[in-house]
């Protein structure tokens, strides 16, 4: 008995998570009205804490200064009054979302008799490893909560402190509201070992998404035996056809690396048909090089931009999410096809022409959880997608696919009414 | 990079997942048609082969009797040509399903114009590590490439002789169709080592799904760094309720237990209210044992059957598959929730009674994929619940839960269609 075994287990992370198991039994009960009353309470409980929390936040940035962690690191870790004003509207918004919970999916009459009615429930209890910025402790919470989940919270070591005070006050408001206080969980122990002792709770843990670098999310995937769902990684492509318009091809080339390049949906690789880029290619490399973005490029790409690092196969593979670009000229779609099915990761890849044939052999031959035609890959994104908000993209084809909204935090199960029915 | 480290592994399960892989990418883009003119044609050939097939199964049946497999165990894996035909009939039932791929599941146009197309897509290769029942392999076929899935077969050592014959007609069915031959793969190594191997495929195999004993499923849960769909273990429950009728409660309490005691959904514990069970229990034990029905009882139940075992935690912890049944008086229905949370594995659970606010209490409590009132739980099942066809029974809560059908066998894929639009 799995579930049993765990009762005995002691460690901060099993303790943690089996008081979520014990909340979680009553959250999933609650209606839509009391859920929201909870999120708005939480909301308003960070805005009257603000000093607090960005005490604790200045003891993260003092500790990560010394720790020597980079200027951009400590910028995603800062809070200060206008950010925690607008974490909170984050979780005002997520009240403002339908509820997913209770949604019937499936409702048939069977020739038995037996009425059958599949509905949306909660997962249970959902284990999120993140990293620096304590915006996603708000975020997570909020997200879980909204869908009846308790929460297992396991952050990283920098920004401990700002965590504990904002998880603090989460549980602070939710005292007052009908979410038990213990389905908000932070681990506070932020060693390997309490993130790897979270993979193995299953039968507690129904859920775990590993948010943060492709290091992090590579360990959870290799080593958790309760069930995972992969995000982040994204080497997207953009392929610019031989019937491409140039300025909507020079448009979203731009858009996809640049506007902003540190994150999954920007592009790495810039794929060119070869009768596209002896007319286009030269200038719009130009203009990469103006805007400050490195290019690693094929022998044609060298040809037209001398200036250009040569790419290999190890820079093809490699999600930069930085200010370089991989740059390939192909003979044709099918090569663009070929080059993606073998280095891309199914995150976002799009195709820029004017033949919509063309488009939708490319939209339907590539695997990805996003293809696009004529469009910037940047809107794989739980709030462009029209979902309100994301707790992630998934990379994996399982349970959900692309931007995570609220329904990909709930299960199903299914209500079986009958009046005697017994099987022959 | 993932995939291309998987292109230098040279076991026999990576190779012919490999080629899996390969055949799926021209598999999702066939249609219904296509499909299913493959089905039809895989029936008529294993038809068709009958003898060979027979022929194959025969030596099976030697070595298993030689190596001391069981009766039941001989009964599961003998085929005949009555059998034969049955599997046949399965695939062209498979044909006569409507095709979930393609399905639109979300449409929408946000206000930049982008349009949202999400629609279902095969998972790509799916593996499948199973035991010794040879319908299996054709079953799991069929439904993989019903769904534009390639598949990976690994079934047990027992059957492989079958198994490969089986595998060969199927593929030279295919041969004659759109569908390719090296969509079907069967890995002929049985020792544990081919098995373990396909647990690591990540890039290759898109889900692994076990069927088969806890074992199995156990150490392929544990050690799989795949995405697996947890299938099968069931401890599950009927609640007699106070306020139960006696004869449908008795009526689905023996359905439950004896109709079909080796499978997943027969009922394991039986809780009865402590006024149900001064009334009625003591005949309803009678009657078991007159079925054959051992009986491990709480202190109550055994004050009413002197002659019954005493049932102790590990019992109420295991799946019997037999004729075996523990059984508990509760106080009240708190109890027996309480009861379920610890020992149920979240398969079916019944509550038999005719109070319908006590009913909609046990239904919305209880976590598991199925939650019955007045109904048998042997009623959990993709044929049953109308899905017309299942690849097995999921008891975790990711992605499918409860009997999976088709629709199971996909992921999504959103198609976003832009006339230029970049992100601001």
């Amino acid at each position: 008995m799995l579930i049993d075994q765990m009762t005995t287990l002691s460690g901060e992370a099993a303790v943690k998570a089996r008081k979520a198991r014990e909340a979680s039994a009553s959250l999933g009960l609650l209606d839509e009205r009391q859920k929201n009353e909870a999120l708005m309470a939480m909301a308003e409980e960070l805005e009257r804490e603000h000093a607090a929390i960005i005490e604790a936040n200045r003891e993260d940035l003092e500790a990560g200064r010394q720790n020597g962690l980079s200027a951009s690191l400590l910028d995603r870790l800062a809070l200060d009054r206008k950010r925690i004003a607008g974490i909170a509207e984050g979780l005002r918004q997520i009240a403002a979302l339908p509820d997913p919970v209770g949604e019937v999916l499936e409702h048939a009459v069977r020739p038995n008799g037996l009425r059958i009615v599949k509905k949306r429930v909660p997962l249970g209890v959902i284990g999120i490893i993140y990293e620096a910025r304590p915006n996603v402790t708000v975020d997570a919470a909020g997200l879980c909560l909204k869908t009846g989940n308790a929460v297992v919270l396991r952050g990283g070591s920098a920004a401990i402190r700002s965590n504990m005070r904002i998880v603090g006050v989460l549980r602070q408001a939710l005292a007052k509201t009908a979410v038990p206080p213990e389905a908000v969980q932070l681990i506070e122990d932020t060693s390997r070992a309490s993130a790897d002792d979270m993979l193995k709770l299953n039968g507690l843990l129904d859920v775990l998404i590993p948010r943060g670098g492709a290091g992090l999310i590579r360990h959870v995937v290799e080593n958790a035996t309760v069930p995972v769902i992969e995000t982040g990684a994204g080497i997207c492509h953009t392929y610019l056809d031989e019937y491409a318009d140039p300025a909507m091809a020079e448009s979203i080339a731009i858009n996809a690396k640049v506007q902003r390049p540190s994150v999954c949906n920007a592009m790495e690789t810039l794929l060119v048909h070869e009768a596209f880029a002896a007319r286009h290619l030269a200038g719009l490399l130009d203009k990469f090089r103006e805007l400050g973005v490195e290019i690693r490029g094929c022998a044609r790409t060298r040809e037209l931009a001398p200036w250009a690092k040569e790419a290999t196969d190890a820079d093809y593979a490699t999600e930069y999410n930085d200010y370089i670009l991989n740059v390939r000229v192909v003979p044709d779609l099918e090569e663009a096809i070929r080059h993606i099915a073998r280095f891309g990761t199914k995150h976002s890849e799009c195709i820029v022409t004017e033949d919509a044939g063309r488009a939708e052999r490319f939209l339907c031959e590539v695997d990805a959880a996003a293809v696009y035609h004529n469009a910037s890959t940047r809107f794989t994104d739980g709030f462009e997608f029209g979902y309100g908000a994301e707790i992630g993209i998934s990379t994996q084809k399982l349970h959900a696919r692309g931007p995570m909204g609220l329904a990909a935090l709930t299960s199903t199960k299914t209500f079986v009414y009958g009046n005697g029915q017994i099987r022959t």
